[in-house]
């Protein structure tokens, strides 16, 4: 086999560890954590049926590929919870040395594509890196919805962090935005957000 | 919330069901067993990185989603393990009728897209759905491969069974191909497939 081919499959068996990094959020019908690879799994498929609520117009493969990727860094870096203030301010450096070490299993041109997508969905500037945080933010809180709040429950969530982080979806998806502030506001109403 | 966005959502939610669907390959480092969803998410990242190695130029956008949705209907059906030979005759049947139950919460124009492109995927006949298939079959024996064999030491398989599942993938990729049949051979040199 060549060069080549063995580090495009050295990569693809690296990325298999994806699937043991485990995230706050619950499956539906009150399940276990979900894993990182699960999570873009789902990601991209809604992006795919949710594109036209894009606020802009995006290249859609484009879109799946950056859900599909976005959490490789993780691997090394491991899943920082949206409300964990304390290793968030860690969180970039962690996952910098993670995407290094990581896409440079890859063949050298591979490796730069796709730490440019990467660095385009961190650097949060474009129409697809927009909308792929919006499937981001949405993704979690449909099945967190589904199970009765629980996540924000067993976190002690407030309505700020929950806003906070769901203003950005605003800038991917007005109209998605919408049906969460709503979804925010029921569960605000049944306590499973802290109101303040 | 209008009736086409929260047929979208309610797909959305159903399709979480996939990560409960468990496979008889294990993640590599003898992990757990793999579920539908996590498996579709690599196919769908090897299919990107190692597009060049398709036999016939391909729309890599449209073999990406069909990955990525390629299992859905494994929710109501079940996987069925490739060398089942028992469950495989009823596995047409149990899949269409999935198909139809779990598409169709989507809007109409949607399910029809999906299920066309899920049928393009079993009907293996375009460059598309032939380089997917090399995926399906590529991704469990990188796994399977790295961790001794033991899902074919598990199941007694044969050489016989896995050329024939196999087959299909030189009809999406020559060149793949040429690397899966070394890792066969290897494997039946070190007893984890029987011979015969």
């Amino acid at each position: 086999m060549d060069e080549r081919l063995k580090k495009q499959l050295d990569f693809a068996l690296e990325i298999d560890k994806e699937k043991n990094i485990f995230r706050q959020t619950h499956l539906s019908g009150h399940g276990r954590n979900e894993n990182d690879a699960e999570h873009a799994w789902h990601m991209a498929i809604m992006a795919y049926l949710l594109k036209e609520y894009s606020n802009e117009p995006v290249d859609i493969g484009k879109v799946m590929l950056m859900c599909l990727i976005h959490d490789i860094v993780e691997i090394d870096a491991g899943d920082t919870y949206a409300y964990d203030a304390e290793n968030l301010k860690t969180q970039k450096a962690r996952e910098d040395a993670a995407k290094e070490r990581i896409f440079s299993i890859l063949p050298e041109e591979q490796k730069d594509e796709l730490i440019k997508l990467f660095d385009e969905f961190e650097e949060f500037k474009t129409a697809e890196s927009k909308f792929a945080h919006a499937m981001d933010n949405l993704q979690p809180l449909i099945l967190n919805n589904s199970n009765g709040g629980g996540d924000w429950r067993e976190h002690g969530v407030t309505a700020e962090q929950v806003y906070g982080r769901q203003s950005k979806t605003k800038l991917g998806s007005e109209r998605l935005y919408d049906v969460i502030d709503r979804i925010i506001k029921e569960n605000i109403v049944k306590g499973n957000i802290k109101p303040i």
